[in-house]
């Protein structure tokens, strides 16, 4: 076996095993996955070969398992040289075969930089939304339609209108939303625009509007490229749906020039078990990045839709470490309400864009005075007033706070 | 709740519930995730989203699964008027964000006929696959690179030409070969169509290269006409890898005349829990046909790396039942020796296309020995002579039965 060499992509694999065949699985990755066969190589071919072949770099039994088998931590380091800077190359290689071998799950992947930044990465990162929104010192804020689907252009102006008025950052649609019987998105984002700076009059904010990019694959970037210029504020892309490296072709491109929000759908088939796929800080944080996503919308840690709070908390920490990408802004999601404003922040800091749904529609005072209970709520954190304090002045969100409670702390 | 209506995509979940929640989380599903309200719409609202809301086929209890749990079959019907025929729509409605909503597995789609009909599926086909190579009235064999990172092209030639004089039908690459180090995938292609006629000189018979198909993902289309127009004879695809989408864009195009083989690769991350992600006969037979693959690859119920065989019965069924699209053919793949053939006719049929690697490189006579130690048991099975027999005359067979056994039956 050739020992380790510089410029590997490091995978942390997690699966149970015979103690005394843990080393040999190994090697067997480590080979089976990059060059096929070692041993039987001549000693000639053996000196060319050995830069392209993996390396174990780490076999650690984490936990019996029963039945005479361990769960054990294995790292394989895989050559950069052997593949190219692209998402499908890399799944393919870490988790390609390996993925349907019995109960095994990927856990870690640890980049090498100078590999890393072969890749787009975010192209605006969170500076570049704070200053394309002039959103600074706070969380950004982002309302979710509560319906797309059925409702007309008029319908869906009003809805948003309604939305806007509360003096949200971003609206969004909803993943789902792919039909065209009623509208295109290019029709929505013409109408949305105006309906934005009409709002914009009265609340004295911008409100940007993330329209959901669908299509056939081969047609997004040409419709992404439109759908900026026509004035869409950010393109929401199912990301695990289409492909990380769709989401990497629309990063890379220049003339594509408003954020990208991936959205999580589908990712859950990914990483949900806990003992095969892969761990959602990689699907939802570092290969999000990776792939250039501006905004990563993942599941909050508590709603109903829930994430791990600490893999939610590791997440995030893949979406801001120092890795030579710019950082990308996290949206945590599902179950948000005015209350959890403080926690939201305790728990992600300012950088954060707050999401909700429900926790806006489901305003005793509809969705205008949803906005302006979050936007109070932001407010007062911001200016490091308890909520409860906060309230007495602002009805929205007092009733907000009636509703959900929250506030406290 | 609206009834149920024509024209829908029917998903069906296992989960698991409180048996007194079960309806009424179907119904959130089934609203949740397509006109997002319903009791809150007013009645003439309702008139007109009724045709887009989402409808509860089934609910059905199918195990008691402890702490007041039972584990249940759920069907929900989405209307197709809510998205367009791709992939991605497909996936983001049916377990898009349900994917994330805990232990929860999609189980059966059921697609409309003529809906199906809006998707390419396999440009050639069984038939189409056979017209093309003239290989009729027996299972086609493909044999694998032993290795492929790290070899020069004059390497790789030879490893080309060695497989290829056993006489099988179609040479595949790696699907973890991206590098273009040694040789870029064009110059493999003609260099590999030259070995080829060399070698079909000698044997009498054609060999097809499937050319793994990378790079960036919007570049794909344009090097796949390219690798087609040079001579390629398939186009291996990481379909997860990719996305689906990418697939169905490729089998969509006129000027890609070349059939496409879908490699499995990443699609354990989808598959391999039986609580969570997506059922392994959707992941590699339902959705692979519905966006083209004409050749699907998938774990053999013999190897190493293995599917139940029920799921592999079921997924091959899947790869063939009349629906509008061509059917694909299937590549049962991992731990196939010669002895297995006769086994995998029975299990599959003779429209099959018969994988090897190791069942070709390590035959005590090398690969050219194993090719045709390979050619022999088709034929041996072909001609309803049993293995054995027919080895009396064919040494290639013998030394394979000898190594690997089987061949009994």
């Amino acid at each position: 076996m050739p020992s380790a060499h510089s410029g590997c992509v490091v995978a942390t694999y997690l699966f149970e095993e015979r103690p005394d065949q843990l080393q040999k699985r190994a090697e067997s990755i480590a080979v089976g996955l990059t060059v096929g066969s070692w041993t039987d190589l001549p000693q000639a071919k053996q000196e060319r070969v050995r830069q392209h072949c993996g390396v174990v770099e780490r076999v650690e039994v984490v936990a019996d398992a029963g039945d005479g088998l361990v769960k054990a931590l294995v790292s394989v380091g895989y050559p950069v040289i052997n593949f190219t800077p692209t998402m499908a190359a890399l799944l393919t290689t870490v988790f390609g075969k390996l993925s349907m071998d019995g109960k095994i799950r990927l856990v870690e992947l640890s980049l090498p930089e100078d590999w890393v930044r072969q890749f787009p990465g975010p192209k605006f990162g969170v500076e570049g939304i704070r200053s394309r929104t002039g959103v600074q010192g706070r969380p950004l804020l982002m309302s979710i339609f509560k319906s797309c689907i059925g409702n007309n252009l008029d319908e869906l102006v009003a809805h948003f209108t309604e939305q806007a008025l509360g003096g949200v950052d971003f609206i969004k649609d909803d993943e789902i939303f792919f039909t065209e019987a009623y509208a295109t998105p290019e029709q929505r984002v013409e109408a949305y625009v105006k309906a934005a700076e009409r709002a914009s009059r009265e609340t004295g904010r911008q409100v940007q509007y993330a329209v959901n990019l669908t299509g056939p694959t081969f047609a997004l970037r040409d419709r992404a490229r439109r759908l900026a210029s026509l004035g869409a504020g950010a393109l929401l892309l199912n990301v695990v749906a289409y492909g990380y490296g769709v989401l990497q072709e629309l990063a890379a491109d220049p003339d594509i020039g408003v954020p990208i929000m991936a959205h999580p759908a589908v990712s859950g088939a990914l990483y949900a078990s806990a003992e095969y796929g892969i761990s959602s800080h990689l699907v939802l944080g570092q290969l999000m990045r990776l792939a250039g996503a501006d905004i990563v919308i993942y599941p909050s840690p508590y709603g109903s839709v829930t994430l791990e709070r600490r893999e939610g908390l590791k997440l995030v920490e893949e979406l801001r470490r120092p890795n030579g990408l710019k950082p990308c802004l996290p949206a945590p999601s599902a179950g948000i309400y005015p209350g959890l404003v403080p926690r939201l922040v305790r728990d992600f800091g300012i950088d954060l864009m707050v999401n909700a749904g429900g926790g806006i529609h489901g305003h005793p005072g509809g969705a205008t005075a949803g906005g302006r209970a979050f936007v109070q709520a932001i407010d007062a954190v911001i200016r490091g007033v308890p909520l409860g304090e906060a309230a007495k002045d602002a009805p929205e969100l007092a009733a907000a706070l009636e509703k959900w409670g929250g506030g406290a702390d």
